[in-house]
């Protein structure tokens, strides 16, 4: 990379990292919050204090470069709020994750919003691959806490078919004004998943394992003085109704 | 639009209409089969038997205008999948529009996937808002069966998340060689839609309501000598596991 140019005093002061760095934040923060469209590289460089040709020099593919730097930076953010440790009840580890990645939707709305949409003339196959890394690394680690070594195909496409649940469920959830909240919106979502598994079972053998697998880990840790968990609570709600629906065994 | 030129004895039999409907069915079965990217004017030119300059003359957008054009079309036929008249069990209505929805998502493998998986150079704002108006279009087809006159808000996010899980069903369907067999795919997603209203029913009286309704017209025409329907015997295999993570209420 040329070394950025000694313009003026305020310029001088700053490293070509500090520099880049300060240009992506600022990038970052207009992305996360505007339709690609709705960003030019005059806005960038007004953010950060810096002339337009100063963006070039440090950018020289100019917005796309831009945006797709800010994307790339966004998504290792959001793989980082997969990482959970493997201990307490799954469901609470998987919470925690989503609790993390709401976070990150509401932080990143409108940005969030037209990159999942689609049709943004930043799109190309570059910015698709790196949603698609993204939605890969939190497969994987959801499956860690729910499949155990050798989840089966079916469990595998339960996973991926949640996850593109919970986009499409975190899109809505946007659009309506951030409502329900995200803690309701995750237990939501939480309850689909465990239904989703039980449901799944009923015709895949590795899935029923990989649920025996989650409710043992669940029940064990249930039935403390707090009452039992979101497997447990569930359950009973689901009850009354599927023994209707069962009618006499 | 100019009438097209009668330049040679086997282009003058044909009317401006049939020869227009000729051209958009040479390009709906390509785009069906390929990515965008991988079709040619050349290529629409050459199935129809005619001149590039013809095509030009029908389309003067060129590829993109054809692309538009077959893509409109295909997502009328598939709006047509969706219509279903309200009699029978709702689940067996759901199950008939996914089997026309999946023979659909057959005969448009290619095409259909790299639609859905977007960063492709054909897409724009109205192709992908094409795309929304099916996705609209479902879950209004879907509302009918399933929530009656007034559905609340969590039951219509239930009903798109739903549908996006079928999506991404669908692309993980084709990516792995069409298996499971559509009917199997069919049956597993009709599972995961009613384990999800039943999990939502426990947070939501108006989807637990839907759910009743649901209930009454699937047994109503239950127990016959079929035996139980989808929705029985669904929650025949899932009781055993609700039962012990309910554990003793």
């Amino acid at each position: 990379m040329t070394a950025p140019p000694s313009a003026s005093p305020a310029y001088r002061r700053m490293s070509v990292e500090d520099r880049r760095t300060q240009l992506l934040a600022a990038a970052l923060t207009l992305f996360a919050h505007h339709a690609p469209e709705d960003v030019s590289l005059d806005d960038v460089a007004e953010a950060a204090g810096v002339s337009r040709p100063l963006v070039y020099r440090y950018f020289p593919g100019g917005k796309q470069q831009l945006y797709e730097t800010a994307l790339r930076s966004a998504a290792d953010e959001l793989e980082r709020c997969f990482a959970e440790p493997e201990s307490g009840p799954p469901t609470e580890r998987i919470a925690a994750m989503l609790d993390r990645y709401l976070v990150f939707v509401d932080e990143h709305d409108a940005g969030f919003s037209a990159l999942l949409r689609g049709g943004s003339v930043a799109e190309t196959s570059r910015t698709t691959s790196i949603v698609d890394e993204v939605r890969r690394a939190a497969a994987e680690a959801l499956l860690v806490h729910l499949g155990g070594d050798r989840p089966g195909p079916r469990l595998r496409m339960l996973v991926r078919t949640w996850i593109a649940a919970v986009e499409a469920a975190s899109l809505i959830w946007l659009d309506e004004g951030k409502q329900p909240t995200a803690a309701e919106l995750r237990d939501w979502l939480i309850d689909q998943l465990i239904a989703s598994l039980a449901a799944a079972s009923a015709r895949d053998e590795p899935t029923a394992a990989a649920l025996r697998a989650l409710l043992a880990l669940e029940l064990s840790q249930d039935g403390t003085e707090e009452g039992p968990g979101r497997v447990g609570l569930l359950a009973r709600a689901i009850l009354p109704a599927a023994r209707r629906a069962a009618g006499p065994v």
